[in-house]
């Protein structure tokens, strides 16, 4: 069957951050009227809402977001409101839904936001609830946790590759660099590579400045067909190319490779649909959920050949005023991140850059591609997203 | 755009119950294999997984449950594999998303199962879990619960209508009678009026055998289009009509109609797109998570006038060999309602009352409709489903 192109005629976002006073309710309201005013579509018109959300419950205690969203909103009763989750990947797949209803018609206008609520919660707390993502039958016990995945993934490329310390460390300098001008992050300062070095050991070889910070926030997006798009907007983005994969739920399972297997089949199956390479690619945001962990995505996303990504960062490649910049925005490693939200997030700063009104903006961007991980790579959500008006 | 008609080629299901030793993950693979064994479909052809589950994170600390059992299943990694969540309405939302993506022709065969787990649990994280699905920051805070819900709807049902205790009991005695010749379910006894009136007290007016028992459960489904059905199976039943819409999150929004309007809407919607009317219908499976909801549930569906469901139950219309036969398989009542599962349970039953293989057959049925009511009535999903091979 042919299918409709889909354009994201708005998007929404609040800051990330710790955001005092601020319910999941309230933050995922404030993100969808913003977008709502952004796209000039009332909500009478929106026919089906796509909400992501991990930890709503094991957090805030509060379980089926998506109705009591849509109520709040003040949308029509006769649609469908869907929660989905899939941890850190529960907004993209929010995105990747609505994609789906409007490219095969089933909607002509969706309604697509994440929100997550995290600083809150105590310590222990947000801790069992994130690892709530690990498969607790078998790693789970073990007492594996996120940080120990990535310390453990970092080892294993640093002795195959001969990444370095300072590699890895330059992400996040480079991060807070774009950081510091994006007025949605959380971290505004500029920091240095021995500040990053000499920050406290978390889980070895990661430091705390090797760590995204748990943050609370919620962003939207409009979608419908491109069709329409020039009745709302003159700033319609397309979705080129979009795909969502599953990984290994465990590290066991995963092999040799320092790598994350559905990262690599989500961006194969999407530049094939869009029939583009990476090299066509002017910006990127992926999921920096810990540093070495961009490394290994700019490898697994085809810009680098496995081993190379950190050579890239040092190169400057991946600067906003290199070849290929990625994370102008700061990343989550600045940002925050809010994980039912984070991958609406990405889709913000790359529309915004492909708008050409990002605060840190990379010069002439018109393809740009978003990559969002969930878990141990268990899921994977890939967009590319084009400027065409 | 023109859909294709949708068939469901397979069905699996656990019983429902306490299921001692059997983990979350457990039977979710088991209610997945025994689809694809009854539908003759290996896993290498599935294009897509959907999964339903309500508070496996609460409960059991697992999220992000959809790719931990797509691995386990061992389907292809380079498909997408999503949970979605809609309180008691998760399984049925895992349908009408399946449903939509074979429709509308963005997969051929899509897996959609629903799991559970609830009996592991303490009363007091079970009750913490349930209410998760009100609205924690209005009534939610008031300590309303579902016994305190449906006790205030029965309340005011017999104040509206003069609907008795006896009527409302009567729903337990029939699904009783009808649970003791279902395999899967629950509890298999039957009870005298007398027994239902003067068990315990729970939430006045409603006793212990009025509420529906927590319990573990997984159930499953394969769809794909109708047109290539017969390569699969000779007992294909198609969806003739399906719609999800949006409640109340909370009672005070609800207004003076006894009544749950997104189940109006959606009865409305999937009879259209049906083209058939309520008296089509030869058998039905609703939402009687308590029994005054039956026979709410039973007016809103339109099979009875308002305030007229607890009559035509004591003149035996709902009864297996009734007219309108409601919840022969013994309804959420005695199979038990792990919430997460209880929409494809129910499409389980109906599926097995179409291909005449029901143990609690209803003669000459042809025409099915499920119910499924999430939280407050704050998701509905109805499905219409047809004998056509």
């Amino acid at each position: 069957m042919a299918f409709r192109k889909v354009s994201i005629i708005g998007v929404g976002t609040t800051p990330y951050g710790v955001l005092e006073g601020q319910s999941l309710k309230g933050m995922a309201i404030k993100a969808c009227k913003e977008v709502m005013l952004d796209s000039h579509v009332n909500k009478e018109l929106i026919q089906a809402f796509y909400l992501g959300n991990y930890i709503g419950g094991m957090v805030i205690g509060q379980e089926t977001l998506a109705p009591l969203i849509a109520s709040s909103l003040g949308l029509n009763k006769t649609i469908p409101s869907t929660r989905v989750e899939g941890a850190c990947s529960s907004a993209s797949i929010a995105f990747m839904q609505g994609y789906w209803m409007v490219a095969a018609g089933v909607y002509d206008m969706v309604l697509v936001a994440g929100v997550e609520k995290m600083t809150t919660a105590t310590r222990e707390k947000l801790t069992a609830s994130l690892v709530a993502s690990i498969d607790t039958e078998t790693e789970g016990r073990t007492g594996l946790t996120f940080p120990g995945f990535w310390a453990l993934l970092a080892q294993r490329h640093m002795y195959e590759y001969g990444t370095t310390m300072e590699q890895i460390s330059m992400v996040t300098v480079k991060n807070h660099q774009n950081g510091s001008k994006n007025p949605r992050a959380r971290f505004r300062n500029i920091i240095t590579l021995e500040d990053v070095m000499e920050s406290r050991l978390i889980c070895d070889p990661l430091r705390i400045f090797h760590c995204c910070p748990n943050s609370d926030g919620a962003s939207a997006a409009i979608l419908c067909p491109s069709h329409m798009a020039k009745e709302f907007t003159d700033k319609a983005i397309e979705v080129a190319g979009i795909a969502q994969t599953t990984g290994y739920p465990t590290l066991s399972e995963m092999g040799q490779e320092v790598a994350l297997p559905a990262t690599v089949s989500a961006s194969k199956q999407a530049f094939e649909m869009a029939g583009l390479k990476p090299s066509d690619i002017d910006v990127v945001e992926l999921h920096d959920c810990f540093s070495p962990a961009e490394i290994v995505d700019s490898e697994d996303l085809g810009f680098f050949e496995k081993g190379k990504g950190g050579n890239a960062l040092l190169e400057g490649i991946t600067q906003v005023d290199g070849k290929l910049p990625i994370n102008p925005s700061g990343g989550l490693m600045c940002k925050g991140h809010p994980v039912g939200a984070t991958g609406l997030g990405q889709v913000y700063e790359v529309v915004m850059q492909l708008r050409g009104e990002h605060e840190n903006q990379v010069r002439g961007a018109e393809i740009g591609l978003t990559h969002n991980a969930g878990g141990t790579g268990s899921v994977c959500c890939v967009t590319i997203l084009r400027r065409w008006l």
